[in-house]
């Protein structure tokens, strides 16, 4: 089996994994059990909150670890490695525990959106693909999601691939995309792997043709009958396109009873053409036709166009959610949290800085996500010790970890466990959802924050705070220098 | 053969590029000789040119271009395809010519880095996957470049995997940074497929798996005696993680002999730590440890840190450069240029627009860089027609395509033309050259232009001009409207 050919992508791991692996093994600590936190610090364009995606990803890439020999050859080659480390890889698979946040589950800086529980050097070679995985799919996961809110009902699709950083940044945008709430991607090979529906009619080389406009969009319609979305834009939108567009709906489809067509708008001033155009088709009697427009669209754009009264009934949105342009990086990172110690004791490890916000919460943990049981709404979120438990059948005091003197009590909540068990001792446990399932979930848990939190500019910061046994942890860690 | 585990990426399509195909072959125009160029028409970050990247992908897709029963399936359960479309596809080849620009080379703004000759159908359906991998891989290495330039001499590495967009963003990006410059990648995969260096020591997680800095760091050395690069601000820089990494390169390393290693440092004020870091080292007599900073670096910071004097020998970026995260986008089209009748005439086509600068260059074209023959300096690029041959043995007048009064006379340069044939007839008539010989000849040709063109703010506009046949053919097709 040639290992170029396929998804397998146990190397695709920074190198240093390899020398600390390495390191692990010679030293014997590589079967001390450790437990790492996934968490990020802050949310792209400013936003109030994230849409974590990407796990079923980390699922499958965990389920398909392992080295193939010309792996090992390849590190063998770099001359630097130990032999029993090299055969130890050979079998090597992962067998910890792995609990992480559902997706399209909204997520807030510093709480664990994935804890990882294993021996020290496995723990340690799945960190760079988890990070990736993580990173990119929640990035662009968060940024559609700011689309399609700000496009207020109206559909979104993806169109993006051919701008995309790679064949994945494409196919799996497109389906973290869709997670986020689009209703539909360009690409047709996320729809034949991950069942997002595809959409697409034509470019202007399809216009381009012909001999003329006119016969490009009347074939069209005639090929294409219950999908005719005419791009009416290659020579002169007012003065050709949208007449021709009218002609072919006109006299091909409209005879047939067919109403459910579309023109679509891709350069221009898209307020302008757009009330233009719906003013034409309206003239013609075609009130049905649709109105799509496309061309480096973003959520702000979207915004303005909707608050101009612009006539506009979907949006294609391409290279600025592909890439997330505005804000191309989401920053996970991956911190040692604690280790095990012979007697099975956990102890709390933490990373200091001088830059406060990179010191990390130690300790093994879980998340609580407080909810108002009248309105249905998320309170905050409460980062505890893995064996706590938030008795939210009593009031429950909160306070800001930094200013520690702003607290809040919380009453009548319910308190709901957010990381949930994927995998058990390298055995998965978790079912993974189908794609129309996580999208909707992301909408209800997403409808379930304040608006506050939901807007633009200068959000409200939502609260994460820690309970008081890990705060006290997290002091003395912080008082004893390491 | 399941298709899923493959990098075949003929699915990886826009939707309509199918829509399109379909209608192409119900007309028959499947068969029509179409020509299509691939060019871009901004250059990222404000530069002054762009590293073409991305060529051995898309020579690697067209060789394995095919599609799999599972993808007839997948659109034939769509509904709008017709059964003899859905054939014919079974055993689709691309049996076109493609002509292309080599990896490395600068290219500017209007010009084809690309031009495809071949059926409609084929033609149209390499279109989405073409332009995400020359988009992608120029983007990162024109980035790359910059951020070389920027180190003045000094290495850079690659080491941003974990914040990639998705898996080839991270592997194929890795291979674009190095063609752009950069000396190494963190990335493991990306040597092993790629042979791209890989470059990494270790994360915090090893300094905080052991009980004491000082351990990790000895601890190390002796593992790694020849490739010892300490990370020095787990706890504190100045305190402990410089003393520590003294006391081991001194106790473990110096008594060998060994004065090659270094040590890393990732957060915090670089310019202080750096430079107090060098006194601390070259009073400890270790004058040859090198210091290596990371940290959210660009272009930008980096030649702020040597303004600011910084004591740095090498520097590894990441998430700024895997991603371009400044402008993340590379924004090249396809557009149908052509087409020939029946009797082998070539019909120029032109896209017009509202937009001056969305305006096509018509024509089977190619290029030509004028380069002086006394400084081998690039002093233009000029876009004929495809049977033009400019005679660089006399004097040549170019003339800027929208202000024809600006004329410039080139004397004694050397015409050299830019677009090479990759494919004729389908097949692949082009060797691709080594990794390295790639960064090579990107190195060389970047060197051949001006200063002026490779500064970061307001660079000089490389003059493109279109020879007068060209230019005239424009003028008549915009003229007619069409």
């Amino acid at each position: 089996m040639n290992v170029r050919d396929t998804k397998n992508y146990t190397m695709l791991c920074d190198f240093y994994e390899f020398t600390m692996s390495n390191g692990y093994f010679k030293t014997g600590m590589y079967k001390k059990i450790t437990y790492f936190d996934v968490f990020f610090r802050q949310i792209p364009d400013g936003g109030g909150f994230a849409a974590a995606a990407g796990l079923e990803q980390v699922v499958e890439y965990i389920e398909n670890l392992r080295f193939y020999d010309e792996d090992i050859e390849y590190l063998r080659n770099k001359g630097i490695f130990d032999n029993e480390f090299l055969d130890y890889l050979k079998d090597f698979r992962f067998t910890g525990d792995i609990y992480a946040v559902p997706e399209g589950t909204p997520v807030f800086p510093g709480e664990p959106i994935m804890t990882v529980r294993a021996r020290a050097i496995e723990a340690q070679l799945i960190e760079t693909f988890v990070l990736l995985s993580l990173n990119h799919q929640s990035l662009i996961a968060t940024k559609a999601n700011r689309i399609v809110r700000a496009a207020r009902g109206r559909a979104v699709s993806e169109f993006g691939s051919r701008r995309a950083q790679g064949a994945d940044g494409a196919v799996l945008g497109a389906r973290a995309a869709y997670i986020g709430g689009c209703s539909a991607a360009a690409c047709a090979l996320t729809e034949r792997d991950y069942s997002v529906p595809a959409f697409g009619t034509m470019a202007h080389s399809w216009v381009q043709m012909f001999d003329d406009e006119y016969t490009a969009f009347k074939t069209y319609c005639e090929l294409y009958p219950n999908n005719a979305t005419l791009l009416v834009d290659t020579y002169n939108v007012i003065k050709s396109g949208i007449p021709n567009a009218v002609r072919a709906f006109s006299e091909v489809l409209v005879p047939k009873g067919i109403t459910d067509f579309a023109i679509r708008l891709d350069s221009g001033d898209i307020t302008y053409l757009s009330k233009t155009a719906r003013c034409m088709l309206d003239d013609a009697g075609l009130n049905n036709c649709k109105i799509v427009v496309s061309n480096s669209l973003d959520e702000f754009i979207i915004r303005d166009l909707l608050l101009q009264g612009a006539k506009i009934d979907s949006f294609g949105v391409g290279e600025r959610l592909i890439t997330s342009a505005s804000n191309p990086v989401f920053g996970c990172v991956y911190k040692l949290a604690a280790v095990e110690n012979e007697s099975g004791e956990i102890i709390p490890r933490i990373k200091l800085s001088e830059n406060v916000a990179k010191i990390t919460n130690p300790h093994f943990k879980k998340v609580y996500r407080c909810v108002d049981r009248e309105s249905g709404m998320a309170l905050a979120d409460v980062i505890c010790l893995h064996d706590e438990v938030i008795d939210d059948s009593k009031n429950y005091e909160i306070f800001d970890p930094d200013f520690i003197w702003k607290r809040k009590v919380l009453r009548n909540f319910e308190a709901k466990e957010l990381l949930v068990p994927i995998f058990k001792d390298g055995r998965r446990v978790y079912n993974l959802p189908k794609i129309n399932e996580i999208r909707s979930y992301c909408k209800e848990q997403i409808d379930c924050l304040w608006d506050e939190v939901k807007r633009f500019e200068n959000p409200h910061k939502y609260y994460v705070d820690l309970s008081q046994k890990l705060w006290d942890v997290k002091q003395s860690l912080l008082a004893k220098g390491n």
